[in-house]
């Protein structure tokens, strides 16, 4: 039992196979060094990433796999030159946790870029040639640079979902203007990334489509989310009544869909961005030649625009919306998201049921 | 027959039926009205465009259709409004005839977006109910608005294919800010548009690569337009060597091609125009969200722009290289464009063939 379970101080739940089932594992992490931050996790999202992981979806899976990089606990101790956080502090870790800090986009704080690669917060190889493993464990070792604060008064629960799917959203907004109010967004698919595209839209004063496959989400979309449409994507005449309207188009929808209809709904100049993954990106090219329109790719944001979207969010009281569980119900959680049964993200509450 | 060679003053060749043979044929043009200027064509260039509606490859092809939108000429006489022109001036016409002229996109000097849709110069319905006749023809008679200045000296022959291929490779270069020394850019496909964008990114001091599946066109690229770089798309190693490299790469190529592998030559935040028409566009997402890139669409230019590109062609002496043919060749001419048999615009020398 005890090899199966591990040894070390650092408690974790993770994938052992490609079957991806979720079990209680123990390692070891590195010690503090000058430039780490030592945090207590106290909780951790659950992204759609953790089940590409954990079930080796992308061919690459190195097992046992510890998943998870919506990560947020409390600094328990920082290395000698630290200058950022203190003992105490309420920190974030999000997907990626080192890069090579000297090429053109890491001197851009764009990191996610960099052109050695940045190092993923779990299933990537760390520079001392371990394997990096994720949040839904006890504690991890951050080098500063890549821990983000936490607002005072933020609620630690809803600052973890911020870490991929809110700044994943954020950065293409920001990137294409999409903060100056009276500009009109779509928003496809109304997950974890789709609700926070609604929150920020909101927050700059967008005036929000969302577009589902579902009418169940309409009355969420509207009075919880507060979007300002709600559109059945199948029902073409609806569609139709959209065309040449929207400034930009976040799509979110990872199932395999039709691009031209939502391409037809954009303005001259018009952007669709996509952040989800599709098996395969298939459109006509006039889709984009009338109208001038453009599809954008998008990962995460850089260090400094995290940061940013973490105190926007505190400023303007974004919130995300969150059901949070224990560990010990992750398996049943990863199934559920599979289903898309969750409403918006699963947080683990890591400091009250790892133990 | 007099009736299949029809009756008027305008001299011209159309095609008849979906075949797409072109053959004499005579029609009358409007009275010049006073905002109206006329103009003597005396070249007109050769797109694909014709082919594809003298042949009826877009299924809305009305005949007689009297091709051609790349037209110059001389001005013979104006309406009593028309402020910019006067008789002897060198005039010349481009895609479009007409266009709202109030809506935003009119406003901001881009009708070719015009929410009522601008007219083209051929096979488009006009506002008095007729079908537009393009610059296959004796002379034509346009809104001033849509009519551009031919600045002095500049050949009349070579400036006839800046007004489709030239504005084409142009606008989006423009838009795209690749107009900036030292900025690398890709051209793929050697023909009437990609020709001119080796032309237009020498002249704004870019680092040109050309792509193209044909050795044959090596020669020419790097000695007779000036590119930098030549590579054969095909060849794997010569690609991959070019990887996140370029920061902008015009697609001109019709042909069906794959997109993945030029999205990988791209720096973060790179963009690929399409300016060709293949049928489908299909490519991998992670192709757009790993180095945040884009591929955008792009028609044609607005009237302000054109004329900017005309004077900057004046400017900075770029030529675009042309096959001079009579009318009567024209027939042998479009089946040597769809074997891409042209080094690299054809142009018909209209007043010195078409009697």
């Amino acid at each position: 039992m005890d090899t199966e379970i591990g040894s070390g101080d650092c408690l974790a739940w993770a994938a052992r196979d490609a079957f991806g089932t979720l079990s209680p594992y123990r390692f070891k992490r590195r010690v503090v060094g000058r430039d780490d931050v030592h945090i207590k996790i106290t909780h951790c999202g659950v992204c759609y990433a953790d089940v590409i992981w954990t079930r080796n979806m992308a061919g690459d899976s190195k097992y046992p796999l510890v998943p998870g990089h919506e990560i947020v606990g409390l600094v328990t101790e920082v290395g000698s030159s630290v200058k950022g956080f203190k003992v105490g502090d309420h920190a974030g870790v999000g997907t990626y946790v080192d890069s090579c800090g000297e090429c053109e986009y890491c001197n851009d704080f764009v990191e996610v870029h960099c052109s050695k690669g940045s190092i993923l917060t779990f299933n990537g190889l760390d520079s001392d040639g371990t394997v990096t493993k994720g949040g839904y464990s006890s504690y991890i070792i951050v080098k500063e640079r890549y821990c983000y604060r936490i607002p005072d008064g933020y609620p630690l629960a809803m600052a973890a979902p911020l870490l991929c799917a809110g700044i994943t959203v954020y950065t293409p907004m920001m990137r294409h203007k999409m903060n100056q109010p009276d500009k009109s967004l779509g928003v496809i698919g109304l997950g974890g990334l789709g609700h926070m595209a609604v929150k920020f839209g909101k927050a700059f004063g967008l005036n929000v489509t969302v577009f589902s496959t579902s009418e169940s989400k309409k009355e969420a979309a509207l009075k919880l989310l507060g979007a300002d449409k709600f559109v059945i994507s199948s029902d073409k005449k609806q569609m139709e009544s959209m065309t040449n309207s929207l400034d930009f188009i976040i799509d979110t929808a990872s199932g395999d869909h039709p691009f031209d209809p939502y391409l037809s709904l954009l303005k001259v100049g018009g952007v669709l961005v996509l952040v989800g993954f599709p098996s395969e990106v298939r459109l006509h090219p006039g889709s984009l030649s009338y109208g001038s329109r453009t599809i954008a790719g998008s990962l995460t944001g850089g260090t400094k625009e995290t940061q940013a979207m973490l105190e926007f969010c505190a400023a303007n009281k974004v919130y995300p919306e969150i059901e949070l569980i224990n560990i010990q119900y992750i398996n049943e959680a990863l199934e559920r998201l599979v289903k898309r049964d969750v409403k918006y993200r699963f947080v683990i509450d890591i400091q009250n049921s790892l133990k």
